[in-house]
């Protein structure tokens, strides 16, 4: 044998490691947002991480793919990239099997997605999204559908309406604004780039940086990005594009969704967005960040040479979830997968502990057994540390009787029970 | 604007996209593989796919890192594997932990896992693979646990005892043999190479090859494999190694499970197991091959320098349990999420319609609304083809006397229902 150099436990930079009490949260962000999908009729689909290259080199942002995408050639001199979002993935899915597919389509998926950037506080090299997309419809009908499931998804977390905002902009909006001021492909590109960044930025910084693209009407053209209405003083008021949007608004507040602002500063990075585009923020002053972000892309399948497919959706990643519900105070307290643990007297009382317990999991009770032949008070405390709420032991009084008793942790109460009555007072304190 | 060229919609080689059919059915593998494991008191843990490369060079087979890894190097210069198997990373989690965790462990996880391997039946470059570890338990009542998990998992796919059958070995034996044959490190890996194939190839190239390896004694030493008794005429009627495999068949009789057969052929590919090993295999003949692997590694975490920690655990992929599913006729029948669609006479009637909606959704009704202003038949037609259960319409008499007519698309029966019968009208069909 050679000798052994200590191996580290440290995982890769940027990604985390999900033990059980991490575990636990995650599953429940994922379950929140699984059954809210499914409730407005949305389905599952799902794709590997792996992904062609040149996938993304169509019509993400550029600095995306250039700078902060995992891209690596395979043995087999392929281009690969770690999927750095999933909307051209679903896109390409939805393309793929056009003839087949019956639209409208409502889909949904949980992917994990990889970007190579610097590590901080809600930004990581990996974290998944919920990604929700209604193919195949048009209109404020279809904004609304996907802007409500966003919204029942934090008031399913428990949040109040003060708790985030729901923002709202169009490119459509921004598009007549840059024609009005007679703005190049160039210096639109740029443009976008920088309000992107408005908030992130000081007002200074932001002023120079538009001049410097637009030169002498900078003025004039940040002047309508500052309240909220000016904007429709410069594209007209009875634009159609505007008044879309105020549709969209409207429409909200018949499903009693009032919390929603008209942002001319939302951008939303991807280039590809075609029409509405939406942020839902969080208004605690300690998150003050999007938690939500989407919009319409009604051409991106054109770059698989399909006919046209409307779309709207959006995501929601589980970073910025976390952190939503840690700052609302809306974190679950931690359970494990056992409800009931068992502990033995002896080894000799194994196999009647074993069947007792398969008896209590085949109702469905999720029963552990202590295996470790240690003194009684040390697999208690095994149950307790790993915080199990009942606990019972098997010794030869149990084995003659078939009788337990069960003991519940936090208060103490214990009970003698047949094991027929055991699943039943579980599940019912 | 550049003229566009068609991006092709095919995904990247050996990896899979689910489209809802096939996500339905790997939820349903999933879901029983967590009912199960969680039923056992197992409780769900999770990583990035991203690892260090050195986690792997260190104990995998050396064939895995050096030829079947995705290893690349990123920009900070750091060498990046994709994991190729769960059981390095949790032995990294559980050494990085040792002090706070508290022992037994018993952890379950679902990777999705990658190999640079040539595509072929059940063998993809991603699969999904089940994990399962019991973590500071050594000896057979562990064993027997385990191996009652994965039987258990196989019985709630609703499989017959006679469509699988387990098989049995243990390293410890193994070594007792090569001992027995004084064979050196060098002609033992060699061997257990050869051994692992065996099933594969014909009797002659096995013959021939374990020749090769270890000369004259090679017809003496394959006799003692050829049947399942003679190995304990070698090594000993009383040899402790051998006596603890039969305990392990013994014990496992008395939870029933019968169909179990020691098995000296029986390698496993990793070189970090150090006790019994198993599998599970298929009995049918259109895919006899192994559902179900696993095996004690008491030496693993040694590697990261900590305390020795006894652990069994196995692992079952989603490829091959589908294959399982397939050849048994236990594939579920595929339903959507949405469980009701409405359909709407007029788009004046989706206002009403997404209120009806979110009354259903309110009470976990799964409920699509359909869009597209199309004419009421093509609605039908579009719920009809995605599978979905119900429908309604609403037109002016619905919006009038707020009853609606549930139809069942599959027996056609209507019914005129409330809002507030709708939902238990549903359920209870």
């Amino acid at each position: 044998m050679t000798e052994k150099s200590k191996l580290s436990t440290e995982n890769y930079k940027g990604v985390r490691d999900f033990y059980p009490e991490d575990m636990f949260v995650q599953n429940y962000i994922f379950g929140v947002w699984k059954q809210v999908a499914e409730q407005f009729g949305y389905t599952q689909y799902d794709a590997s991480v792996l992904e062609p290259a040149e996938l993304y080199k169509a019509k993400s942002g550029e600095e995306i793919v250039n700078e902060q995408t995992y891209t690596f050639t395979d043995r087999g001199d392929r281009e690969v990239t770690l999927r750095p979002e999933m909307t051209p993935t679903v896109a390409r899915m939805v393309a793929a099997k056009i003839q087949d597919l019956s639209l409208p389509l409502r889909w949904y998926s949980i992917p994990n997605l990889f970007r190579y950037e610097k590590p901080q506080r809600g930004r990581l090299r990996e974290h998944w999204q919920l990604n929700v997309d209604l193919f195949g419809v048009e209109g404020s009908e279809a904004d609304t559908e996907i802007i409500s499931i966003a919204r029942t998804i934090l008031k399913t977390f428990g949040a109040q309406d003060t708790d985030f905002e729901i923002r709202i902009n169009s490119r459509k909006i921004m598009n007549d604004l840059y024609s009005h001021f007679k703005l190049n492909e160039e210096q639109i590109h740029k443009l976008s780039k920088i309000i992107d960044k408005k908030a992130k930025i000081s007002d200074e910084v932001f002023e120079s940086s538009v001049t410097e693209i637009i030169g002498g009407i900078a003025s004039d053209f940040i002047w309508t990005l500052k309240a909220n209405e000016r904007i429709f003083d410069v594209i007209g008021r009875d634009n159609p594009h505007g008044t879309e949007v105020i549709e969209l608004i409207e429409k909200l507040a018949t499903v009693g969704i009032n919390n929603v602002v008209f942002d001319p500063t939302l951008m939303r990075g991807f280039d590809y967005y075609t029409g509405v585009v939406f942020e839902v923020f969080d208004t605690h002053p300690d998150n003050n960040r999007s938690v939500f972000g989407g919009g319409r892309y009604d051409d991106l399948l054109d770059i698989f040479g399909t006919k046209k497919v409307p779309t709207i959706g959006f995501g929601a990643g589980d970073v910025t979830a976390r952190d939503f519900l840690e700052v609302h105070n809306l974190l679950p307290v931690y359970k494990p997968s056992a409800q009931l643990y068992i502990g033995v007297l002896g080894t000799e009382y194994i196999d009647h502990a074993r069947i007792l317990a398969n008896k209590l999991r085949s109702q469905n009770l999720n029963v552990a057994i202590d295996l470790s032949n240690k003194k009684v008070g040390d697999q208690i405390k095994t149950a307790h540390k790993q915080s199990i709420p009942y606990v019972l032991v098997v010794g030869e009084n149990e084995v003659k009787e078939n009788k337990y008793t069960v003991k519940q942790m936090e208060s103490g109460d214990e009970k003698k029970l047949s094991a027929d009555e055991i699943v039943s007072y579980i599940r019912n304190r």
